[in-house]
């Protein structure tokens, strides 16, 4: 996920732009075709270094700026004016930025699909399973074990169509221009466009830049997935509580050790799914609190976005592998459960459990 | 929309819940028709003062354990114990708050499509008028004025969608029983959860106590609507700054004067709109920070989730009513507008603009 | 505390204001003596219905204005002008605030007061007793259960020091007039602000409309102060889970009961400190937010910050009256104590427990 | 400021920290001095690879786990025990974490100090200076230019001293073991932290581990000074918009161009700033969440608290020296000045504005 994210990443991304932008040019005839060959051959040769490319955006403000100097520099002259033709920083720095947010869904939901499924296992092999509810950090009434399962899976796949939606929805290639009015291309905007997006794998669609609120669905919807994990990481702390001891995360080589008490198996993973979900929350009301942009594109606000939104993913993917570990191992202490329950004194009845289980599993992740 | 959260209609809705719910058992026979009668009917006629319940729901921690208790005291003893039978007080408190949330939404919902309408009414008229498109606070290249309009309705109808299709799978009934269980029902609780559906006008579902995107995904659309509108009144103001001068708010009678200075005409409703963008980040923030929550019912994130969405409902309210009485009478400043272009010298040619707000403008908002 | 911000107490603030303002200004012979006693007569006498003059402000966008009209009407035609000399709304807002912070402040920290003093006693009954410490929910090695208290006790004290120290900084009379200048005060405006400050008993100093650090400071201050009664809340809660049992809420008669279950014995003090570690810190985040505003007067981010102070403040007032019931009367089961330490299994050594915390008691909160 | 907090650094820290011990314990007898040296020898020795250090901590959960694995596997059996005798991984990561955070403030103040010094120069120059000063966006009433500056100044100020005073109260060693209480030292724990102290040119104190308010005054105080210079920022773009043209960035070489548009200069310098101030609230309300951890040592909570501490740094770096270079070379256009007053048409009067400019200005801030 560091990768999705990292200066080659967005730098190997932002040349993909410019050559699909070259190359759709070609087609609406607005460059010629050698032109648009040139560009494309400069953008798969250009190597630029990560670090220096680094200091010179810092100072222009822009990714783009510095990039589309060194690309023209590898051009000749006469064509050198074709290149980022009809383009602005933010095209560049939007489109980059879905294509990331593209590739980090799909990393994300894999790791966690295998909560998900997990989860299920576990919830049919303990539906039957009575257990001591709690509610308020107190002990309440029996449930079934599948239920608790079944409940937190319910609630990751809620939060994964959600992301699902948003991304479908949102992740779109950005083609706009310098105020969003495509001009400068012969009245060829959108059939470039069209042909940008078909090359770079992303939906087309109207210019967004000063219209952030499928960024922030994003970034929301990433955010309510990464609670979703937390929950079931906070569940999971708490039931290892020594005297409780109903649930442990597995034994990993390495992990949840402590470097003053060998005694000690740390709940590691649940530690980072609780760090993801303390730290998530602050940062979707950072991308909330830039929605107010100003006019055709923000100040402040708007640069606040990226680095943030790439942050969120990397505590999402770094949450979701983690729990993946945790659920795929997870160390169920029978006796434990059942001496606790019995020690509540409040029964066995575990009511209409396993039928609200079995609708739970039923329902599937939709695309 | 005040009207809508405050106590008397907790009260209202809560009886109404108790009131389904013992409608519900009788038709599963759980109680007796008369008990059920007589529960209606107390539910009907019980008047409690708001300010006497307040005190003893903040010392019991909850609502319904005080208002159950003076129903129950309404009933003859041996009916006493039919009343509140099944449900626990988050059942109540969960299904309470998301009857308000659907009629708050509507609600709001109303004033954001008068901002829609009125903003398509704009953009239609303005769609070939060409003004100066700025980027970072300076200006950049002519947009038209429609696009802009239309940009900006078009982040709205995004976030419409949003919260109707977030409402729509999410404000649901909360039915579950002390753990979730729908213990102590005789294998009629999904059945009665059915009736109680039907009389309060949720869709039915799953115990979702313990499971909270849904909330967060409910608090994060109207978030990103309040910024949407936001969006709309930083623009507004932004534009109506002396020596700009393109827009201003309508003259509203007794509105945006100066306690000090007569002169003065104040952007009041983009100030309503750009508070509540301003303060409800903060608080979608906190929504998620309860994701978390422990075990069977959450001690503290639960508890905060209440009062914050109803402030997010109140903040948003405020704003679409503020931004529909200004975009409603927005005055539009041509010979500015025109002037300012002139001053940037960077032309008139607004390339694709009639065609991406043509566009834009199709799109309607979804159910 | 409620009362302390609610909307009788901002009106009766406002009238002290225009009064102090009427004094000052005739003593500095800019209105007669005559003027300034009509002026504060008339504050003493009239009565404003909040409710009335609330749909007033709202539209108004101010406080002042709706306020002063009324006052003006109060006087005779000659003498109305005389009100509100020299003075601007955000003086009359800022300063009603600041009042209300230095009562609330006061109010707040007594109940505080009393969490540091049951605390005191509490470590120092139980400062040699070993109990097991838990790092990362799992045990650790004892520690003792004095050293536990003088440790919750030693964050409050910090977080008591910083409340003041901010407050005895910042809470300060606000007079600068529309642009912060104290124009129209024949260079009077200084000795007029040393009057009103006197007579309102806050210090007097610059004006500060535009420059908001001292008010984050305050707010971020109290928010320490609420996570640090949470962090008591957060220990009290977790070892009173059920096979822990270590400690226990204090029993109060109609408090932490169930709707459902009769058997429990909730945390509600602790809900009622942890809700409000919940909800603080995206409250703050909003103060901070609006930091960076607009010119001599913020658009949206000052209008946010008056509310959010206000909640901020009954969010803490709550915890810290909460947690005074809860640690005033902590039911400690010294035989569990005993028994999980033993069942920990990692011996009795406290090390340098009770030098710890002697060190830790003897600090004292400092004015 | 990003190498301050790089793993290179906080490993190079690291390896300070167990020195210190090293050398602490000698000088209280508990190890050899022959261990201590050739401990201190390996420290100086170890060269460890980051990437594959941050492999083996985001295993272990914790860096002290295998930092301290291969330090021992430097030494000789026998004087392998003697490596973080006494310690546990949170008084490394906790200790590393302020030492940071001294260094860390210090490189900050200087630039802070280069604004306060600029803007003392402006201030001191334009204090006679009429302009127009503008509330709500829109034009009030005159106020001098250096009032405007020593106001930006005013607020920096007390900013910077609030930092001040937090670092100087909470950097501090932490040193307390596996549960904070010192334990297997012999009661020499008080005085090896003395030593240990000295060394590493930090405060000492009794452990803090599990009580972060300090922590999170320290984080709030930078928040507000981020918030300073994100007024200063708001403020400059504001004035530097065309058509208001008071106030522009000074020109660098490559900095403020934009991709598509050569005739743009770019208020790069304050966008740099407000992005700064977008994103350090959301990260302060993430600290101060985690004020309520779990008993001796939080899980999730307390770990988020490192990475967002330096993250914070790293945005208030940026912004600072962002500032000061936008304000060491402020283009300030008088004629503009002077014509946009003439066009507000509220006189010239500027009141008391030079008196409380240089009232202003003689406030120094304090160590």
């Amino acid at each position: 996920m560091l990768a999705l994210f990292d200066d080659e990443a967005t730098i190997r991304h932002a040349l993909a732009f410019e050559a699909a932008l070259a190359h759709a040019l070609a087609a609406e005839s607005l460059i010629s075709t050698e032109a648009a060959d040139r560009i494309v051959l400069a953008c798969k040769a250009l190597h630029i270094e990560p670090a220096v490319l680094a200091d010179e955006v810092s100072l222009a403000g822009t990714l783009a700026i510095p990039l589309v100097k060194r690309l023209r520099a590898e051009l000749p002259p006469h064509l050198a004016i074709c290149a980022h033709k009809g383009a602005t920083s933010q095209d560049l720095a939007d489109t980059v930025l879905m294509i990331q947010v593209k590739q980090a869904s799909t990393l994300l939901l894999k790791d966690a699909a295998r909560v998900v499924d997990a989860l299920a296992g576990l919830a049919t092999r303990y539906i039957g399973t009575p257990t001591i509810g709690r509610t308020l950090l107190q002990d309440a009434l029996p449930i079934s074990l599948g239920l608790r399962f079944a409940q937190w899976r319910a609630g990751l796949v809620d939060s994964i169509e959600r992301v699902n939606r948003e991304v479908a929805l949102h992740a779109r290639l950005q083609f706009g221009g310098a105020a969003g009015t495509r001009a400068d291309l012969s009245g060829r905007g959108q059939a470039i466009a069209g042909h940008m997006a078909k090359t770079l794998e992303l939906p087309a669609g109207e210019p967004w830049h000063a219209r952030r609120t499928g960024v922030a669905g994003i970034a929301a919807a990433i955010g309510i997935l990464v609670g979703a994990l937390g929950k079931i990481a906070r569940d999971v702390s708490l039931l290892a509580q020594n005297r409780i001891d109903e649930i442990r995360e597995p034994v990993i080589a390495g992990r949840g050790g402590s470097s003053a008490m060998a005694h000690k198996r740390n709940p590691t993973g649940c530690q980072t799914a609780l760090a993801a979900a303390t730290r998530t929350p602050g940062l979707i009301a950072t991308v909330l609190i830039g929605l107010p942009a100003e006019q055709e594109r923000g100040l402040g606000g708007w640069q606040a976005e990226g680095p943030v939104l790439a942050e969120i993913f990397q505590l999402a993917a770094a949450s979701a592998s983690a729990m993946a570990q945790v659920v795929e191992g997870l160390d169920i202490n029978e006796i434990a459960v059942s001496a606790n329950l019995e020690a509540a004194g409040v029964g066995t009845d575990i009511g209409e459990s396993s039928a609200i289980a079995a609708i739970l599993l039923d329902i599937k992740p939709r695309g």
